[in-house]
């Protein structure tokens, strides 16, 4: 059905508001850290690079792991044609991304008030393959320039084959929820006189130097901003 | 049932050896990067932070961050004992535990060949409840002694009330598969002449300086090894 298959709105139609909150992704548990708003599950979904995707075969939850990036509220994620867990999708298969950030490790006076900061987003929808060639190799493109801009026309071209080889999902983002926490301790009022340490140990991703292909010819430059993907 | 919650056999005597492979955790796509050995699933598992739990209630798949701990082949996690995840988990739910650790951005000259450096591991197995008193508080210490060797005893005691309001999942690992990629660029031999920059960025996740609750009394020493857990 091409209907299934088209593109979504352009970013700045549905980059506003707020997504529809019902029993699915309405948050329970310490709510108050809770985000349904497009601007805060969008900024978590674009500083990862990897996502988890949770779908079902005959009953059975299945969590695998892969690379998933965005355009407006379309979530894609690839692989290949044979691939198990893409051919299930491909039929239609309900799913559940979700994307986490650990922040840092907060260290309480009593061992109930550890936690964790962390920046997370859970996002409900139905996956649909991209048939139409055309989308596809547009979205094969977006996926080379969310991680590397600028890199995809200076590829050597993507050949008939390979496209076909290669499956890609589109997801539209139906419900979603963010959640995240920020903050120092938070200990029981009495416990704060205890001498015991506590604080927090920030946790980070880092990119390292480049390391170049031992193939690489001689006289081939870095491009510029190629580790221009800040992990956030 | 008691027998649901009795501790696996010790560490010695279930890290060796491999996991059944079944239908479910065969893999198939890339599979000489597989493993199904203890020594290799747990490594994986041990150097995370973080996983991702898939549930599905009523047929709708979850994928859901936590924090895990394990014990020989016995996964845990834990949180609110109101909580909709471990409620339904508390059931005794089919799940799929995974861990994904990212190590590197694969650049090579055709945007087919791109790929990612990591190490995961995919765990399915039935979530059963801790319930024994004794269990639930060895199993609530291990967690604190995993991030912080030698806290547990430091800090203020457990009330009975937080052992309460917390509810401790365990997961007998039933079948398991690791899968990795720790590799440089692997391109089309013809593409290795073209004058493309192709390489890797390497991508680690590091802990940084400590701290101190701004509450901390001014006589408390930092404990020793307490960012001694080294994210892999
Ligand atoms: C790095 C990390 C570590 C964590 N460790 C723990 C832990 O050890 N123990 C623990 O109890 N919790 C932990 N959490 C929080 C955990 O993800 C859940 O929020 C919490 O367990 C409550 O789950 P629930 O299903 O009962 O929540 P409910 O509030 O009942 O969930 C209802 C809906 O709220 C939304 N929601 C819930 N959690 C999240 C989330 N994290 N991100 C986005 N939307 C969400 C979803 O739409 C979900 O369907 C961690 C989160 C992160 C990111
Ligand atoms: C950080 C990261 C990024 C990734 N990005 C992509 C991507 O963009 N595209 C892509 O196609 N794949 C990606 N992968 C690999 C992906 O997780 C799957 O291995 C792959 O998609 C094949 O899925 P499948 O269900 O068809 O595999 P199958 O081989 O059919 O899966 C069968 C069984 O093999 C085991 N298995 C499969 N994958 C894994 C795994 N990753 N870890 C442990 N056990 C596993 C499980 O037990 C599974 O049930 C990524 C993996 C990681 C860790
Ligand atoms: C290193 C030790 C620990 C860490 C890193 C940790 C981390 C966390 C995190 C990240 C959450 C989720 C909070 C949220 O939803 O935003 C959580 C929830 C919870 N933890 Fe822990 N925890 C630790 C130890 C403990 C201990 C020892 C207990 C009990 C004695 C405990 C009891 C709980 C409970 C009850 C919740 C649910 C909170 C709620 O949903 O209202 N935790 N923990
Ligand atoms: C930045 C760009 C890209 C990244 C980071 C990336 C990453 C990955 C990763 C990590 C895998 C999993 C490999 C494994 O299972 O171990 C994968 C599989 C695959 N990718 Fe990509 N990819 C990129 C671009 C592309 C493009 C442009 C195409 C197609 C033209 C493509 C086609 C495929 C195919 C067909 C597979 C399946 C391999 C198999 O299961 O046999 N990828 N990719």
């Amino acid at each position: 059905m091409p209907g299934d298959t088209t593109l979504p709105p352009r970013e700045n139609e549905t980059s506003r508001g707020s997504y529809p909150v019902s029993e699915r992704n309405k948050l329970r548990r310490v709510h108050e850290r809770g985000r349904y708003d497009r601007e805060a599950v969008h900024a978590v979904l674009d500083a990862a690079m990897l996502c988890h995707v949770a779908y079902s075969i005959e009953g059975e939850p299945y969590c695998t792991p892969t690379i998933h990036w965005r355009e407006g509220d379309r979530l894609y994620w690839h692989g290949s044609s044979a691939s198990r867990m893409l051919r299930q999708l491909k039929a239609g298969a309900r799913v559940c991304l979700t994307v986490s950030h650990l922040d840092g490790l907060v260290l309480a006076r009593s061992g109930f008030h550890h936690s964790v900061n962390y920046r997370s987003a859970m996002c409900f929808g139905t996956a649909r393959i991209v048939d139409d060639r055309h989308e596809k190799e547009h979205a094969l493109e977006t996926l080379i320039e969310r991680f590397y801009p600028g890199r995809a026309r200076l590829l050597r071209p993507l050949e008939p084959q390979e496209v076909k080889a290669t499956m890609v999902i589109g997801m539209e983002i139906e419900e979603a929820s963010a959640k995240m926490r920020a903050a120092g301790v938070g200990d029981d009022e009495d416990d704060y006189a205890l001498p015991i340490w506590a604080g927090v140990i920030p946790v980070r991703t880092v990119v390292d130097p480049l390391e170049a292909c031992s193939r690489l010819l001689s006289d081939v430059p870095v491009p510029e901003g190629l580790s221009g993907f800040a992990p956030g």
